[in-house]
């Protein structure tokens, strides 16, 4: 039997996926983050290998079958590659592994079709326009200093600066004692100055710049969560939707024709379920075409596989992927 | 006779002058710079010392006489002040050193009075109020990251952010040939993407991100250059303007009385020399006082230290100090 992996290398986990030539699902695994600039190229190969390895047991198979490892990741390290291959030789995978964007993963996990647009707003954001199957022109995707308008970094960014300069006399928000609870500080209330400024707010101050800038994105959800009651929370909404609804209507401007594929954390968790009325400006920059949400590339890394292995993959063969790929995802769990 | 010590620790230079208790200088000297957090302490506390020994050098005298240093910085690096004292032991001065704040400084280089308020506008942004000779309230300063709308960061981040975005298909700016042979890139004009986006912009990216981020207020000064003729320059300069106006505004919240003192590359080489109708919106929550521009706070640094050895500066004394220091700081030269 020919089978083919699809991995998912994201931030926060990696997943693989076990297909045969008929798009059926054999195996899944997942382990830790396997993005190479924040986790290490050694760690991140060691992630992969372990989703691989997981989704190999899971299939009852041996290695020895596998055609074409296709992983999906942000790009830009490809150096990771050799050491994930070293790691999988002894469980009998002997192809090199191939590498692939994640914004065209994300693309081919939601459509069998070779033309189209993906938009990605997790803690980046970045649209792309998709031709012939490949990637044939980006939008955005500039990273939080130099870019990702409407992204979680800048949904993130924005509230924890709205917090600071609320207790430094701006406009009261709730966002402030959700943000002091997510970063374990104790608000007294006390707003006398120490030295020109509220004790609390010096502490926050400290605290927030302890991190790594990029971190900031995950203080986004308390954004979206506060945004029917609160008019800041609400106005950083507002202002993202409108930073992505830029973003797609560039993106449209180089799309012919072709689904709308949409993806991370922003836009899934975020806009597409809030309040129609925040939603709207997105909505109508995709000109009437509905929306393919996905929930990551990993499907799509599937499809690139078979496609590589020379496989064609139809809407029957698609369809059939993505339903195993899901099933076997909600089945998984870890082991012990 | 009686002598004092004022020091100026800036993040570029570290200016120092002798000053006698009629406020006459005495001596002058500059070395590089001095902030800690940027230079290391070490490098730091060795400016420092060095500026301090020219001024004893051109004043003739040996350090014997000094009753008081004080050394006016950002603050948050006290522990730096024993290798100072370390330092200009050897000379003589035996005296610890005492720090102030830099805006404290700074309002105490443009007036004798104890009341006011100040607001400075360079890399960061950070506007107070004095009460009694002591800085009673801060307003912002809270670093590129969380606060300083309106600084000299904010202006260049604008800037990088809208040449990138202009080179990713967004509005035309001339901020981008300029910021292009800023950063040292030839612009071949080629605009083809390979891998989804135009050569110069993947360059110019890479270039961005290898900076410390807080230096891309290094570019602030080419939105004031293009504010006359560039709409996207322009744009930015104009909300740098109204960020420091709110800034202001709520400073003069606090405020009671006195002069407002203003400093910082940003206000002095930036709003307050561009077209009057880009700063009129300052000058506006200025509330008709007119503000007094300086330079830095060495003036102020001899102030404080006066004070602090118990010398009342009156009009006459502050007026022989700034004019003494301001001469000294004209003929100052290099020792080769």
């Amino acid at each position: 039997m020919r089978e083919f992996l699809g991995i998912d290398a994201g931030g926060t986990s990696s997943r693989a996926v076990l297909v045969d030539a008929e798009g059926r699902c054999r195996g899944y695994g997942r382990a830790a983050g396997g993005n190479p600039t924040s986790r290490g190229a050694g760690p991140a190969a060691a992630a992969v290998a372990s989703a691989i390895e997981q989704a190999l047991a899971a299939s009852g198979g041996s290695g020895g079958a596998v055609e074409v490892v296709l992983l999906a990741h942000a790009g830009g390290h490809e150096d990771y590659l050799p050491g994930i291959e070293g790691r999988i030789a002894p469980l009998g995978v002997r192809v090199p592994v191939r590498p692939a964007g994640d914004l065209l993963a994300l693309f081919a996990s939601g459509t069998h079709e070779t033309e189209g647009a993906a938009l990605i707003a997790g803690t980046g954001a970045i649209g792309g326009v998709i031709r012939d199957g490949r990637l044939a022109r980006v939008v955005d995707g500039t990273g939080w200093l130099l870019g990702d308008a409407g992204s979680g970094f800048a949904v993130g960014h924005r509230v924890a600066r709205a917090v600071v300069d609320d207790l430094d006399g701006g406009p009261t928000t709730r966002l402030t004692p959700a943000l002091l609870e997510a970063v374990g500080l104790e608000d007294d209330g006390d707003r006398v100055p120490v030295e020109g400024r509220p004790p609390v707010m010096n502490r926050l101050v400290h605290v927030l710049y302890e991190l790594p800038p990029v971190q900031l994105s995950g203080f986004a959800p308390l954004a979206f969560a506060l945004a029917d009651e609160d008019p800041v929370a609400r106005g950083i909404v507002q202002d993202a939707v409108a930073a992505l609804a830029a973003l797609l209507a560039r993106v449209r401007g180089h799309q012919s024709h072709g689904p709308l594929v949409v993806g991370g954390s922003v836009l899934i968790e975020g806009v597409l379920r809030a309040d129609p009325a925040l939603a709207a400006p997105l909505l109508d920059a995709a000109g009437g075409a509905s929306p393919v949400p996905v929930a990551d590339g990993l499907v799509g890394a599937a499809v690139l596989a078979l496609r590589a292995g020379g496989v064609e993959v139809d809407a029957d063969r698609f369809a059939r992927l993505a339903s195993g790929v899901r099933a076997a995802a909600a089945a998984w769990s870890p082991r012990v």
